[in-house]
């Protein structure tokens, strides 16, 4: 039962794997996965097009037991017509199928599920234009974001914990001889076997605005030490998630083993099964990043399990001084557009010292701050084309419907003012597209704080403070209460950055400093940035630290007397 | 703020921590810390006695703040008269000093800390011979164990602690520049820094009987990974964990930083502190080793919290077949007598088919079989000194009290028979100790298995299965219910040992295969075996695993963009 057997996948992929081990200790700018679908070329773009193409009007094919029926109602935000049904199956089957699977899984060891594991993410890169337009057809993301966060960012997450897990799970030997002298006599000699065991079956429960990106670090980090996964996506964004399984399964059956071991648990729309099936005693791994409700609900009540949630940010902005004011309006305009702030890592707050924001050219005061913002997003905008693929459409029309009892309320002075109203607005090429232009309010602050309580959407508050370090101390405040993945501060000032450090550690989120140029605050690329701390209620889990692969397996020992 | 500081104190002890983190990653037979007193020479000894014998009759001192009284009431299991008080501190204090000592101990960074943890370790081991005599005068562990079990291999444990969370902390660079081609101009060039933030306060819930061992793990892992440790001792127990704290206090202010990142919460005798400290919202991490209750409350209610408990363990053997029946029994009664069976790894239940045992002289009867282990205790016992040496004396006249309630209804064959008696006996050195022989019960396995809801004891069950595969299937029933460290089958029948190597792998517990030497199931070397899955009810952590290690801390990053 030593799990030290050999496979021609992982021979075939241990080039990447030695690259993405040194990569994760490095820590420096390397990736796997090209950002860009232009290398695949327009042939390539095409074939994927059409590939995805087929999915519509159709009924997707999974081979999985306990199917007790059909069931899909997901809605492009674009308007495209999807019409795609998936076989919706028991969980108790799936639970039984994926507890059948699982002794071969365990067996075979560290480097053979490894080796399959990197075959499921070459797989997925392959289908790497279909699954792209999954996400964009089903959260809403402009194609290019969606093919280089969604898929190419999120295969490189994929990679890294395939990494990160091996890793740890390499730190143990698989067997080891003991031999310890004795006062009388023989040492004592002890033959030990070390097997790395799987917790159990880890649920993933997945989001509706990051399908892939948000699930796939968890994926892949459970099934390579030894979990079988039932991955359980959000009703609106089934697809890329349903592609996902099914490479997955063909590559472990291809591999020689059960694919049950990788499985997909369909819900109707509005009727959740995550919280259910979490409480279930096989259940021992969940990754939620559905919303921040069911993954608070598993928190107070699914004690028993390794629980990896991502749930809701206010990421915090505070502007004090620029050496460069135009670098640094362009990338809050960025930020604020990009996917019409339906990021988790999108900043949500800017804050701002009644005193102004010093500049090499003086000091500009919040109010022209305000309008500087305002045009700078309008000017970014202009162009229809550009404005519609980065903004891409919304994902759920809720988003809409809060949006405009902000603007109506800021409106009519009944809490905040308007800095920039929002707009409904036509893409170019997808006429049903559900768009809007983002929001810009003034705020104050309070002691609730009642305004933040908004989800993900095209909307940006500001907020006066009496000083810079009243915004920093005040910033510190709402991301402990709310939760944050990163705070940003624009400052020259030595002493305030330090402020800034401090809060930063305290409260466990990315700090960035003077951000003016093509890095975002909400980019975190794999390998070299943690998303997340799992520190403040924005998540309790990071992408990928050691904690988020080592919580997945246990080393089971066995100790045999040798004569 | 780059915390690549150095200290004295790192490079005083830089080839201990190379030599430990190698034997980690081996896990070969290596030990730090030499297992016999006697090392320590006629001096060492009665200096060490000396020492021990200062504390007696006298006022604990610590100079720690919030103090508002005085509380002590441990009685010694062997009859000596301590009356030591120690200062009772408000947990509001010790919580204000302890986040007030955090921001250097976080700044100083991964290599000052373990350089100090090292130097408290280095400092625990010179004052061995007085903290195994309060292990003794407290949990009642003979002298001999105490120093073996509770110093030497608790302070190995530590060090492992130390290196397995230095290890964590290293993968992570101290800062890199991070480098990225842009389609058009310079490359995106941002500096980024990566420290390593501590989750909060930690608080450590102790145990009466081992109140070192269980707990220093827990304790250097928190604390070399930037967290203030609050310790809890049980109140039968406080002064070995009050030598901990005053050595580390003492250390800790030597080398620069505030004493109270370690401080000591005394409880009186029957009321524990541990439930309403644990829920502060400062405390961020828990280990709870003191009793199965508490820790299940913290497990159904401490959701904030890193949490690592111990609690109760129904290890379970198995008798199927063995080429060395008397180097069998020779361990089962080993691991039966030794402490009274009052350790969380000690067998509680040997389970043999009615079929009987095969052995090179043929068959043993489990009739049989009862006797000779029935005999081989009482010949283990049989000289009052090694006797002595061997049981120690009874933690709690609790203890005694439920132990005669099962030898009366075995009597009575109201539950169970009586394989052999325990009695009352005399500690040769000790007259006023608290001492009682193994009671033997066998036992008929019912659905309930009532019986074994007995918690640490001098205490054997012998139960007959119909077969052995019955006897191995119901191993696997009761320690996934009850919970279990370790499993031990004697069988020369390799499908035996493999079914076995299953049930391990699936119930998490270390297996033993015909361990007929001086290697006691119970036995769990530091940087060589694990003790505990965290995958049963017996605990929901390891020692040490990388998930004991990594979930103290997390890594916040400073991003700078660079002109």
């Amino acid at each position: 039962m030593a799990q030290d057997q050999t496979h021609p996948l992982f021979d075939k992929h241990i080039n990447t794997l030695r690259q993405s081990v040194a990569a994760c200790e490095a820590r420096i700018s390397w990736s796997f996965h090209p950002e860009s679908p232009a290398k695949r070329g327009d042939a390539g773009l095409a074939a994927g097009r059409e590939a995805f193409e087929a999915y519509r009007d159709a009924s997707f094919y999974l081979d999985q037991p306990g199917v007790i029926g059909r069931v899909g109602a997901e809605q492009s935000p674009y308007g495209l017509p999807l019409n795609i049904s998936y076989p919706q199956c028991s969980a108790d089957a799936l639970i039984v199928a994926a507890k059948n699977a699982t002794s071969a899984w365990v067996d075979c060891g560290p480097d053979v599920r490894t080796g399959v594991c990197l075959e499921i993410l070459d797989r997925l890169h392959k289908h790497g234009i279909e699954i792209a337009y999954a996400v964009m057809h089903t959260s809403g993301q402009p194609f290019s974001l969606a093919y280089q966060h969604s898929l190419a960012g999120a295969l490189d997450r994929g990679l890294e914990a395939v990494s990160a897990a091996y890793r740890e799970m390499k730190q143990v030997p698989g067997r080891t001889q003991w031999e310890k002298p004795q006062s009388k006599g023989n040492p004592l000699k002890i033959e030990k076997l070390y097997t790395i065991a799987p917790r159990g079956i880890a649920l993933s429960v997945c989001s509706a605005t990051e399908p892939t990106s948000l699930s796939w670090p968890g994926f892949f980090a459970s099934l390579v030490t030894g979990n079988p996964v039932i991955i359980n996506p959000h009703p609106s964004a089934v697809l890329p998630m349903a592609m996902t399984v099914a490479v997955a399964r063909m590559v472990i059956k291809e591999a020689g083993f059960d694919p049950n071991l990788v499985s997909l648990l369909v819900d109707e729309m509005g009727n959740s099964s995550a919280a259910m099936v979490g409480l279930r005693p096989e259940i021992r791994i969940i990754d939620c990043s559905c919303d921040a409700q069911t993954s608070r609900w598993l928190e107070e009540n699914a004690h028993e399990t390794a629980l990896f949630t991502l749930k809701s940010a206010c990421n915090c902005v505070v502007v004090d001084s620029t050496a460069d004011y135009k670098g640094m309006l362009r990338n809050l305009t960025f930020s604020i557009c990009l996917n019409s702030g339906q990021l988790l890592a999108t900043p949500r707050l800017i804050m701002i010292s009644r005193e102004g924001v010093r500049t090499p050219d003086g000091t500009v005061s919040p109010d022209q701050f305000g309008r500087d913002l305002s045009f700078a997003i309008g000017k970014l905008l202009e162009d229809p084309a550009r404005g519609a693929e980065l903004l891409g459409a919304i994902q759920s029309p809720d988003v809409l419907t809060s949006l405009e009892a902000i603007r109506d309320a800021a409106s009519n002075e009944d809490s905040g003012t308007l800095l920039r109203d929002t707009a409904r607005i036509e893409h170019p090429l997808w006429p049903a597209a559900l768009m809007a232009t983002p929001l810009l309010v003034r705020q104050q602050l309070t002691d609730s704080n009642e305004f933040l309580n908004q989800g993900l959407g095209p909307l940006m508050f500001v907020v006066e403070t009496a000083t810079t370090a009243e915004a920093i101390s005040s910033a510190e405040r709402i991301m402990r209460e709310k939760g944050a993945l990163n705070f940003s501060v624009y400052t020259d000032s030595q002493p305030l950055q330090q402020l800034a450090q401090g809060v930063a550690i305290r409260v466990g989120v990315t700090l960035n400093i003077n951000l003016c140029g093509n890095l975002l605050p909400l980019h975190a690329e794999a390998f070299s940035d943690f998303y997340a701390s799992g520190e403040n209620p924005a998540a309790s889990c990071s992408f990928i630290d050691a904690a988020f692969v080592a919580r997945r397996f246990f080393v089971v020992q066995t100790r045999r007397q040798l004569a």
